[in-house]
């Protein structure tokens, strides 16, 4: 088991962290609104329309679980979101070598679905 | 009060009632349906899609209430379509006098929201 829990931050590991964080979040929700225009423009009866509306609720319930910045479980959240193509490894420069090799190992290792 | 629980539905008048039903719903299904892609075609950020799942949200579970074919209640859920405008009284010949008094008397004295 890859110990995380008392990993400490430094200042400046927390700057990147936080924009590395936001740049996935911010890519992700930009994909979830092209598709959810793209399904509502083909919308043609009641079953479609609360298809998407299950489709909304669960990538909802998703998102809140999947993006939380607390630092006790930031590489985690890293390691997902380089797994699911959020993020980049390159987006993480300036981290610890340490935190690094964690989060791609945990990227590699774990199904987060 | 009106007293509608015991009312008896003539064969001809279940033919009338479920045809003016069906009428209703298609007609609010597809103004709702015409509301979401509108709504979707403008999402920019995260709050209008949120905006968007809530609206759905109510929307499914009103509709889920409202369209109650059962015969004990239907003088009250016509009263409540006639009300919003999704079913014109028009649509309702065919059914006993009493029936449609009790309906437009309804109508105009209930507030359904």
């Amino acid at each position: 088991m890859v110990q995380v829990n008392e990993v400490e931050w430094s200042n400046t590991e927390k700057n990147v962290a936080r924009k590395a964080f936001d740049q996935a979040y911010i890519r992700e929700v930009n994909t979830l609104i092209k598709e959810v225009c793209q399904q509502a423009s083909v919308i043609s009866d009641l079953n479609h329309l609360w298809e998407l509306h299950d489709f909304l609720s669960a990538r909802r319930h998703e998102l809140d679980g999947k993006y939380d910045y607390r630092y006790s479980v930031l590489i985690f959240v890293f390691a997902r979101l380089l797994n699911e193509g959020w993020l980049h490894i390159n987006e993480l420069e300036g981290l610890a070598k340490d935190k690094l090799i964690k989060i791609e190992a945990l990227a590699r290792m774990q199904n987060f679905n």
